[in-house]
């Protein structure tokens, strides 16, 4: 029998390094990939279909939404995207781990859907080295920080119904944690019975 | 405020390597200590008292007993050892993590009791290799070897209700999995919040 693929769930402020830490675990690890969404939105440059985003039109995505077809959706700056239910249970079936980044809303849609998963949360060190953070991208004018700030408080308040919180303080340190997690949820019992039981009969 | 110590307890059957792979992790983690059981029996060579073990009289272990002092005891080829409930209670208050190397038994006990702490179960990667490792060693005779295999599926039937399950078959991936389930354990959302609830307001 064949175990199951398991979905991480991380989100995070802007700004605590999230995209970065993905990456990193998922150069780790060649059996985990990141989670396809499908999204309204026109292809950027090297963009590729089914492997940056699935690219439907805005119509497509209407009629998926109105058919439950999504775990969870947003609109953001107009456009929409939205993590496809079957694109959940396709990687759970054939086994593979799927890694989902994505802010606190789009969690508890899930979460609300009981969408099995492991939720990861990451946080910046301290509010004074986010803002710090924040400011030394040249690209954020003061207005844009100030409201990069409230939305972090707004985002890291969710932070407590996480299964897991990493403090991405040393990012070495952060990874080794984010990889460590990886790893156990592997070895967790429902999973290993599905690897195992059939020769000790468990 | 600091953050509570965790309790890491950890079974197998006779064969399947769980000293090595705890003796591995304890030079890993320094912060990691082996939990120091009371026991009956005459200290052997070498075996200091309060770091192999609180040896004891059977008097003051029986009236320990009475007590209601220990997390967990057993009676094994005559002698008496024991997990003290306050052993457990003073490293979690004071952030010591203990790995506690405990037969099915003894850790039932601790579930019965309500101990806070991780079940990690090693097994080995079949019954063939397990019975090849038993018959490795020149000491068993055959009958003893059969006791073992016996004791083994005995064992292995309780690991369903542990929290995780490592499969030692190669031994640097096993050290691997105990070391990210000892990673990941710090990072769960309860311990987190004693250490940066206060920073975050969570």
């Amino acid at each position: 029998m064949q175990r199951q693929g398991i979905l991480f769930i991380v989100s995070a402020p802007s700004g605590a390094g999230k995209t970065t830490l993905c990456r990193e675990v998922l150069d780790i690890f060649p059996g985990l990939r990141h989670s396809v969404s499908f999204t309204t939105r026109a292809p950027r440059n090297g963009e590729v279909h089914g492997r940056d985003y699935f690219f439907v039109s805005k119509d497509e995505f209407e009629r998926m939404v109105r058919g439950g077809e999504f775990a969870e959706w947003a609109e953001v700056h107009g456009n929409c995207y939205g993590t496809a239910l079957r694109t959940l249970a396709e990687s759970r079936e054939k086994g593979i781990d799927l890694i989902l980044d994505i802010d606190c809303q789009g969690a508890l849609q899930l979460k609300e859907k009981q969408v099995a998963g492991v939720n990861i949360f990451i946080l910046p060190p301290s509010y004074s080295e986010l803002r710090r953070r924040l400011e030394g991208r040249d690209s954020d004018k003061p207005d844009v920080i100030e409201t990069r700030m409230n939305n972090a408080a707004a985002e890291i308040s969710q932070a407590r119904w996480y299964d897991y919180i990493i403090v991405n303080d040393q990012f070495p340190k952060a990874v080794e944690e984010l990889r460590s997690i990886i790893i156990a949820e592997h070895q967790r019992t429902a999973l290993m019975l599905a690897a195992v039981g059939n020769e000790f009969k468990l």
